[in-house]
């Protein structure tokens, strides 16, 4: 039972398909008394997903309307970020203020890389858990049958942002996500690339190869999965030829 | 139906306990006629880990002797490894060759990262698929509820026996995995560290806090787990403090 007016939050990976939702996830989404969701806008195909689950596991969800987030790619990048993560939190506290309980969030892949659920939800200042999923990164290397580093050897995980720099400082493997701009292209040298949009939709797309020699294929096929899902997000691995 | 005589292989993650099984590794087990795991002697409890899957799933397990590795840090590690997936393919091909169909290996946590079963099933020269899993990182991540970089930044995956070398090359936010010997304890400068022992497991252990100040919680709970479960794996996150 949960003391009068005060609230938990459970925030919980449901993986990239909806056949990705591991056992305790399923039983953490329904523990809850609702799910909070983002709506980014009309027909916003990943909150019509999370729909999907709700439905399936028999909690509601109630959508928020997403504050708008300054992409331009501003010189604050971070203040920017940190004043988005402010807004989302302040519109989730009202929904959970009027409708005390145990509220969950449903993050596509996991928390771990890339997804600011954590961060928002530090600032309602309650109590909350966290269950993984399995990520983009782990998907990708599945699909693609790879291991993420060679033997014994690390792997960066990082963002097409800072993809040019990395390579700069002397790094010949690395996992890229969050690049809406195939960043890749730009660099210099002997790349193989395993590369996929929108991994775990029916129109997931892969393109692996030599990097000088996929690229345009890349282009291609990240279109068509823009085209076929009304979104696009891609993730890859980049190993320098030896 | 199979073609007489002719095998695939289905590698599948399985999550880091029994909970974090997905739908589609489940389906995926059912779908083997036989789990192959390796079996490391006496007692192996991670064999009987696998055992409980199978049981569960209802699909028999045929352990098969691990072949014995050089671990004492040999001049030649790379070679070693090499090796040593080559005598794991060739135990696995035999019985394989006695008993055509699909065939399962059982990845605890996710094939993507410090695990040999893809590179010894390619040595196999058999159709193969993979399935991911919730990963050690992930699960630790979710336990300490942490983003595994900070905003926009990088993380380094590394191991143990490079952890030294990554940081005097300057990075400052890094995952260990397969650190048998606490690299961490003998770096130098101001760290964080979330770290965590035998994730999943019912004597699992974590233990969070400055470094310096942390070191010798970290050994104990590390014997503890040790003593608990008959094995230790750990994985940590290290972020110098600013």
């Amino acid at each position: 039972m949960i003391e009068l007016g005060v609230s938990r939050v459970r925030i919980i990976g449901i993986g990239c398909h909806p056949g990705q939702l591991t056992a305790e996830s399923r039983a953490a989404i329904a523990s809850c008394d609702y799910i909070i969701a983002a709506d980014k806008g009309p027909g916003d195909p990943l909150l019509a997903l999370r729909r999907a689950i709700c439905a399936d596991v028999g909690v509601e969800l109630v959508a928020v309307a997403d504050p708008p987030r300054d992409r331009d790619d501003p010189a604050d990048y971070d203040g920017a970020v940190l004043d988005w993560h402010d807004a989302r939190a302040a519109a989730y506290d009202s929904v959970i203020l009027d409708r005390p309980g145990t509220v969950g969030f449903l993050v596509w892949g996991d928390p771990a890389f890339y997804d600011s659920t954590i961060r928002v939800v530090e600032r309602l200042r309650l109590e909350y858990d966290v269950l993984p999923g399995v990520s983009a990164l782990s998907l990708l290397a599945a699909r693609h049958r790879v291991v993420l580093h060679e033997v014994g050897r690390p792997v960066l995980v990082t963002t097409g942002r800072r993809l040019v720099a990395e390579v700069a400082a002397g790094h010949d493997n690395l996992v890229v996500m969050l690049d809406g701009r195939l960043q890749a292209a730009d660099l210099d040298g002997d790349w193989d690339i395993w590369w996929g949009a929108n991994l775990g939709s029916p129109h997931e797309e892969l393109v692996a190869g030599r990097l000088g020699d996929v690229v345009s294929s890349i282009r291609q096929a990240r279109e068509r999965a823009r085209d076929a899902d009304g979104w696009v997000m891609d993730t890859y691995l980049l190993r320098r030829r030896r």
